[in-house]
């Protein structure tokens, strides 16, 4: 604690906004100790744009694997949950010493020089590319396999820093898919910035690039964007991409970025020019909240979809290679660190998609009787039975593979279904395989050279014990489980009071602020012997799907797609 | 028609009765048109045995893989189902010139000399291996194995005949199973006799046995038994099993096995000395009431699974070795030809698995609002779609693979699932994936140089259009449609009016009593070209999966049977 603490402020508080998918959520935070004082959510009122624009409501339907969101819709989370959190808490806005966001990424959108989103432009409302594009958009695939295609050709070193593929969900596919379907609209973008730093723009006033964003999404490596060479070589009109729209002088996390503005002030209700936290990604700023953020400590932020974040000491001078990671960025996570991240596309959703879809023969009835939901029912009865005694393996690629494949082409796979194969029994293959996922990536990890001295849960599935017995029990290590629920949101406060000073550095914040329980779920030594032999049938699916001995689920989706454009 | 016809019998009519897994069903048919008159059901009061015998409430629970029967059951049906029908039909028993019969096969029981079911004598009641053992009793695989590897090591010649796999469900693997595990029992028994002649010896008092299941369940094959040598080999107790408990001179079907006798026209209210048929099978009967005995009609039996029945030229002299079937057989569908036999264990039970279980999300009270079944609903819904529009493909191994893989340790997969696959999704890739086992067959025949000149369905499945119009597209040719919908009883029929003497040959009296509705459902050009694609890469699945490109199924199910028994 340093000046911030005063007589006119003995106790300060934080506030930290976590951006989502479908809403934002504000939390005020005591800087003291991390208490959680009150919280706040906001829904986005267009939630996620995929079939219709609302400026064009009979207008042409936006094309497949679109996905976008409205910028006021951000703006109104400040209006709405930040004053609503500080009222749940009870405190007074003078306590407050600082902000901080966090948001999805890569989300990403076009503005003017002074950060107006285009789609806020007159005559501009109509034009799917005027709009942020929200970090599940994948229509970007074609252009992605451009960049992936040029790049090992040329030989670009920053290739490998990603596990030697671009994702379609990042800057630059998204980036040139713009140009290449809207060139207009790609013209009158003086910037393309993700909405973690547009937000803090928006409050501060002043544009600011964080480090985070720019090396995991805007791939920013050893000092330098990616060349007008290679982005000439993509296409002529390309070329100033980087120069001219992204390239910014770096931020790192937990810096301030600004004070907060005159007009943030009066959307929050916060005082006026109080510290705002350089912009941050949920997940990674999670790993604050969790304290999660010395070298080989694993962070598995588990929702919808998992992402695994990982601050690891440098191999020699330069990262370790993990093949299939997201990516490795230097201050990353934290300053001075390489962080790691890798992710697993579906898994959360995998199991809702089970339980809202094929649980039927009554099972919604009986979870009614039992005052329980689908999922609460689906975990009792998977977990009463031996390791293996389903029969079944899945292939978690619902949503495609993140890590360690790089593949959203591929789709997800059960195999052992008999006649006696109960929605349970599905329910429980599908969580299995997404902890066998899991395990593939930490023994990238470890195969590549980086050690996992621990792995810890984050996100809304750490509260389904059947999930966490099977992750420990597949991994075969301890799970530490994060203390908070709002682990975005509090690393975001963590920032934000990192920023405001009142911590000299996020290791020493985290370690006041943030905590997690160790060894909460122990591994069963008989559960792990049986859950390998399972593994390894897995693996030889995994490889034979995903590693080139079969083209099926290739050639299925091409089918798919053209029954679709088609149909 | 011929001299059963006279003055005091004008227009006389047969009775038919087709001994189901559950139940039996009687019907009256008039000789002269096939017209059923009337039809009557009886169901099995002890149904299926699979926990406990009725005589041993309290014992010690049957093994798994058990299925037994009663055979009073049976005996029940005679008395209760053949009255009923003759009165729902109008007619007068003297109007009955005489009664055939199909049952279910392989199901095969003990008796003593006189045909008396061991489990009636005194003492036998509580001795399991005294009982019927029906169709689906799988608990002689071990047997099965053994049967199967000596054979393989000596070079039975017969071996080929069944595709070069006996299967567990079979007269002799179910007889060395009785042997090994209650010699008592085995030794007995007499006789070790099918159902389906059990039945006709209880009609007309004396014992026949059909070239149907003698050739296709009993390894009947170039007027010989499995040798004495070979089956002393297996264990030198079974040495004599084929000459002592089965050798019986063949009868061809549509014959005479004798005059109904008075006990059973007591039973039946028929007249004493009318013709009994000889015993056949359910699916080889249903090929004289669906008029498809001519070479090359293959006809498809669509139920919970699906028989498929055709008739043959030969090649050259000896039939064709077609990979995979379940037996060729010479007079097993009429006298004179080779008849064939295939099958897919598990066609309408997948549909209704998936049906039953796995639509949830709400789908059975839109069913129910909708006025019609789940089946209903998951057809018209994934009717709407164009062929590949889903993304997937099934393995249709739910319940193992018997033509052409003969592999009950095999399972189902299904591939190309996302968030978006829907209930109807996968009903539709499995309705896809049994019509993409069907085409395999096919194409094994064909393959073997046996033509297949058309397809028929017969079954309940005949009556689901969408089910209907996938089979014709994925098969790429025509289907013909069964007229009847009592297709075994009605086969059963029209073998008791040849074998009463009202017509020359079961051709005949297909032809005048049968029938099917021709070109019922076309293909329609441009789904079958969609299908050649996914057919393509069902066909690479089921050859990895299935002919030891991977072995994941199979670990998969020793897995699941350790756990079993160790659970």
């Amino acid at each position: 604690m340093s000046t911030v603490v005063n007589a006119n402020n003995p106790d300060p508080v934080v506030v930290g906004v976590d951006f989502g998918t479908l809403s934002g959520r504000a939390v005020a935070v005591r800087v003291r100790d991390g208490a959680e004082l009150g919280t706040a959510v906001h829904a986005y009122p267009h939630a996620v744009l995929t079939d219709r624009l609302p400026a064009a409501p009979d207008g042409p339907g936006l094309p497949p694997e679109t996905a976008l969101q409205v910028p006021e819709d951000y703006r109104e989370v400040l209006r709405r949950a930040v004053p609503a959190a500080l009222a749940d808490a009870g405190v007074a806005p003078e306590q407050v010493i600082g902000i901080g966001t966090d948001f999805t990424a890569c989300t990403v959108m076009p503005t003017t020089a002074d950060g107006t989103p285009l789609c806020e432009l007159p005559g501009m409302a109509a034009r799917p590319h005027a709009y942020p594009k929200l970090w599940r958009h994948h229509a970007a695939q074609p252009e992605a396999d451009e960049i992936n295609a040029l790049a090992a050709e040329r030989g670009e070193p920053w290739l490998r820093r990603y596990g030697g593929r671009i994702s379609a969900e990042w800057e630059f596919a998204k980036g040139l898919q713009v140009l290449r379907e809207d060139p207009g609209a790609y013209a009158r973008a003086d910037r393309w910035i993700e909405a973690a730093d547009w937000i803090v723009w928006q409050l501060c006033g002043s544009e600011t690039r964080n480090a985070c964003t720019a090396g995991y999404k805007g791939i920013h490596q050893d000092g330098r964007w990616p060349s007008r060479d290679y982005l000439a070589a993509l296409d002529p009109r390309f070329a100033g991409f980087a120069e001219d729209k992204i390239a910014h002088p770096l931020s790192q996390l937990g810096e301030r970025a600004g004070g907060l503005s005159a007009r943030a002030a009066a959307w929050t209700g916060l005082p006026e020019g109080v510290a705002v936290a350089v912009g941050n990604v949920d997940a990674h700023v999670t790993a604050a909240a969790a304290d999660t953020v010395r070298p080989g400590e694993m962070l598995a932020v588990m929702g919808t979809s998992t992402c695994h974040v990982m601050n690891a000491d440098p191999v020699g001078g330069a990262p370790a290679e993990v093949p299939g990671m997201c990516g490795v960025v230097h201050g990353g996570i934290t300053p001075g660190l390489w962080g790691y991240e890798a992710g697993q596309s579906g898994v959360g959703d995998l199991f809702a998609w089970c339980a809202d879809s094929f649980a039927g023969g009554g099972l919604a009835e009986e979870a009614r009787a039992a005052g329980t939901d689908m999922h609460g029912l689906l975990s009792a009865r998977a977990a009463r039975r031996p390791v293996g005694a389903h029969g079944l393996v899945a292939l978690d690629w619902h949503s495609g593979n993140r890590s360690v494949l790089v593949d959203h082409d591929l789709s997800g796979v059960i195999a052992g279904l008999t006649l006696a194969t109960r929605p349970e029994d599905v329910y429980r293959a599908l969580v299995e395989a997404t902890a066998f996922g899991a395990r593939t990536i930490v023994e990238a990890f470890e195969g590549a050279g980086v050690p996992v001295r621990g792995f810890t849960v984050a996100g809304g599935l750490k509260r389904n014990p059947f999930v966490m017995q099977a992750y420990a029990d597949v991994l075969g290590r301890p799970l530490h489980i994060a203390d908070s629920d709002q682990g975005p949101a509090l690393g975001s406060a963590i920032h934000a009071a990192v920023a405001a000073g009142a911590y000299p550095d996020i290791a020493e914040a985290s370690a006041a602020m943030g905590g997690r329980t160790r060894e909460a779920v122990r591994p069963i030594a008989e559960h792990t012997a049986a859950y390998d032999r399972l593994y390894r049938i897995y693996t030889e699916l995994h490889d034979h799907f995903g590693r080139g001995g079969s083209a099926a689920l290739h050639r299925l989706r091409a089918l798919r797609n053209e029954a679709a454009a088609a149909g």
